[in-house]
């Protein structure tokens, strides 16, 4: 690392880490790919080839090895989020981490502890907060636009349901989908959630149901600021992958649409007709996948707190904790009956 | 009552009585109306001159007696819906009366009861239903353009709370305002509720929450038919009157947003800026209260069942009791509990 | 007349004419329809009844003689215009006219000169400033939000072409259709037309062609301020009636979109869809057309300056003519080439 | 060149050169940047060293000796475009040119000789034709669903005017800034002008107009296939990059407009703001550029014509100069005038 570059390993090479690999190889002129490690050998090979990457392994440990390497992101699958975390830590590296750190308290603790002791900065992969709609909306509320927040609305819908295989081993929909809700409730209410309400169902798929999970959900969140929120989830919404928050407040209401591929209209003998919402997380965040990681490697740069902590990354996994347990005992669960 | 012409009274002269009054008087062509009844005179006095109505009275059981009215459109206070229904029944008179009947289940179902007996038709006021967009909305979902239904999602915010004095006796925001909602979950979804749970407080004004009542709340309500619905509320948006619906399910989303008074855009170096919604709800339902009123006046005139019947008016004022008890009770309540 | 209360008679009771009678008996308080006047009786009894209208006639004079009735509001077949603008001037009658006046200047000044004589106030039928989205156009470039203006743009299309026994005698487009939207140019830019060029086709419709009109055009107007502005017009839009105007200034752009009867939206697996504009001209106008008569009766009531001239009834059919010479001869045409 | 790969050398490094470099080099995996080439050796050495490009060079004459390349992509100042284009297409390279090829209509002819001698590819950098919403209009009218085209309608105004000295050599208006728009009314058409009348002023800055050009213009189109084109054009748009298309048919009507940094929205007590639009072309059309470079490398990869040919880049041309020639005498200019 010198002032102004610094050198990353990229660990964990499928979707989000090849994702992750071109906007550090192509989008941020600070950064510095140096390193590639996945167990899947040919997923390091083609992109160190067109990225010109020097280094690839299948194995992880060696990249934390290497002297050279600053930081590194973290893009394996959840399982071994934990254990990469400590070691990385150990190694003395920087992170940035996808969400969630893990399903189980006790190893997001370890986590968290074993990045304190090393003193390195942890980022976790939160990206809707750097999507510039919704960063726009919090800008709103901070500068007081709305005045006193309200009622949070989220509306959070998915293209189409996972693999059954994978929502089996998913944690359930509140920590593998509704997550990505709190966290943005958590960011736009500037809050901590006290009590959570969640209703589901299976509405999609039965299967879902026969895998022990909902498709369907509604969640209602009372915060500590007295904030109410509601999150609405679904599975599969057939028009494209739905993304709108809204923020109300005692002066207004700051809310985020869906983005479009673009920007046509055709009105007709039958009415009116525009563009669907783009369709697929990685186009809607595309964006915000870029600028998410280059406040990662400002934050390293410059030695600041990264935009995203640790804690950002244990709450809510807390929330989802809640709202599972509301969900099977048809109750408000306060975040206190889980310590 | 010819085959084509409606001799109709109105009863009740406020603000909501002078527009049905005016509607009837000037955009009905197939409706006449014959009298004007309301405890005070100068409401009655100065409408009737305008129009040109031939009678007035202090009393309605003055008007009542009068075998030339066909009908009556009850739009006295709340308190008084359930008695003046009973003496129209009892005259033989066709009712259209304003929501609610009343907040005691049993003078409800004593109304319904007289209606029963008399066999006059009632109609209730749900405007909303009434509104060109929710209409559109219900359309599309009865034509199964949104396939089987999911979720459904109401936003709906007053201007600015009512006066102290009257929050005191509303009966709270749950069979105040929220009724409108429950209303209109009905109407979209085609179902009944299962079970409620809301969540609420006074965040706008201190004072609200002394006077027993709550002015912001987000309610979840379990329909038969598995669709999930949230509502949240606020009597302060101070933006103006928003009323906004969704119905998402499996094969899509049909939802309705608010009106402008005009549709101008001024782009500046400030950004974009556009119209406010419309501030009011006569503003904003002028069109749906024709419509309204043309229906009953049509029902009555072609025999046929109103489109806002009698178990209309009574299931959303269960819902409001059960969204009371469960604020109260902070746990979810079943519809069922109630009986 | 007396302070408050203004006694109208409505002559020519057609469609427009039916209109402006059912606003004035039931829209605008301070005014009384006294009288009805069409050669064609059905037309005037219907109405009488149904607004309880307590004189009709076969002849507009028999009405102008009728010392009660403080002004007219001129409805008739546009050729009929000029001698019944005269003919109430001598009566002493305030005169609200539909557009145009006439199509022969010679005859508008005469009318005007009769006005002028007779010191009553005439008010001209150019409904669309009263729109409310284009009336708030207006109002921010006369507060100056756009700055100095520089662009006008308006895009004016019927849903559907008239009879071709009506174009052949309507004076062509430009007289026709295309004289709200020079009078729009004028209000919006508070300007004169000093050149203006003309293209058309008749794209739409041979037959047009041969009845020796256009259909669809394009008009440029150089206005005295240095304001460029350009119209686009079709005969022919199949999804509504399509009426947009933008005004681009040093500051901003100030611009209305067409109005819709609802606001739902359909987002499904085909794409996004929405409501088309409203279909008809008494749709989109319907407000406007209220606005403008409660403006006149105001402006008698109040003995003010009705908003809309004797010369604003002039100056679009200046332009119209500049147009018409424009397109045969294909050279820009000067205004001051007409006196 | 493999069936697979293609070696490119960008000359010219500016602005819109680094633009291509970075898109060729991380954007396109089919493509690789073999060579930069600039008399100003600054530019090429951090581009190279950012994306490890291996060859650069004050003097492209040297790059185009070098037989690994296959491409070139040309981006030096219009003056140069001719000599290169022919210097190129002499060493059989295939070539990308930005717009225009020359202001000088000899120039364009031997240069498209040259490029026809040698049998090698060319395209020309009419970006917009490549943006997703222009590109999403050209299908639905290819594809029939407006019908045969009558009108279109271009809006397009930059956010502020270049420096004086730019505009001094610009070739004016119509060559410099309205080239764009005839392309697109050729593109959106598939025809060719006919006819040209064009009006226009200094409204934004008097110094303009001692520079010898204007920076607000009108011009009308008609083409040869019966559309009526209307382009309004503005050196300054204080909200930012104004870009909006539209074409109006038989059938109905595909418009685009303007793309938003986000998609949030502020509803106050002073009413609801937005975004603005994007206030640069290179934010605008920054997906452009890339599907544009992608078209062009695929083109020749699979030996196909590119989508952007030379009389593409001759045609607007011939436009810009009768629409000058209009301006000047004002009167229409056919472009058969010009041969």
């Amino acid at each position: 690392m010198t002032n102004h570059l610094l050198n990353l390993a990229v660990i964990g090479c499928g979707r989000i880490g090849h994702i992750h690999a071109e906007n550090l190889a192509a989008r941020i002129p600070q950064a510095r790919v140096a390193a590639l490690a996945d167990v899947v050998e040919d997923r390091t090979v083609q992109l160190a080839a067109r990225f010109r990457i020097p280094k690839i392994s299948r194995d992880y440990r060696e990249i934390l090895a290497d002297p050279a390497i600053d930081a590194v992101a973290i893009c394996s699958s959840t399982d071994m989020h934990s254990q990469i975390i400590q070691d990385a830590a150990a190694a003395g590296k920087h992170i940035f981490c996808e969400k969630p750190i893990d399903y189980d308290i006790g190893r997001i603790h370890a986590s968290l502890a074993a990045v304190k002791r090393a003193g390195v900065k942890l980022q976790i992969g939160f990206n809707r907060r750097f999507d510039p709609s919704f960063a726009r909306v919090r800008e709103l509320v901070a500068s007081g636009a709305v005045g006193r927040p309200h009622i949070i609305r989220i509306t959070s819908r998915d293209p189409s349901p996972p693999p059954l295989d994978y929502i089996r081993v998913s944690g359930g929909i509140f920590l593998d989908m509704t997550i990505h809700d709190f966290d943005m409730v958590r960011f736009l209410s500037g809050s901590e959630a006290e009590e959570i309400y969640a209703v589901g169902d299976a509405l999609v798929d039965p299967a879902i149901s026969e895998a022990g999970d909902v498709d369907t959900a509604v969640v209602t969140i009372r915060l500590q600021n007295g904030v109410l929120a509601t999150i609405d989830n679904s599975r599969k919404a057939v028009y494209g992958y739905d993304q709108r928050i809204e923020v109300f407040g005692s002066k207004g209401s700051a809310s985020a649409g869906n983005r479009t591929p673009d920007a046509h209209l055709l009105l007709d003998a039958a009415g009116t007709r525009g563009p669907s919402p783009l369709n697929f997380f990685l186009e809607r965040y595309a964006e915000a996948y870029v600028i998410e990681m280059r406040a990662f490697v400002e934050a390293v740069l410059k030695n600041q707190a990264p935009p995203v902590s640790g804690k950002d990354g244990l709450q809510p996994v807390l929330m989802g904790l809640a709202a599972t347990r509301s969900l099977k005992e048809n109750r408000p669960v306060k975040l206190s009956e889980l310590s």
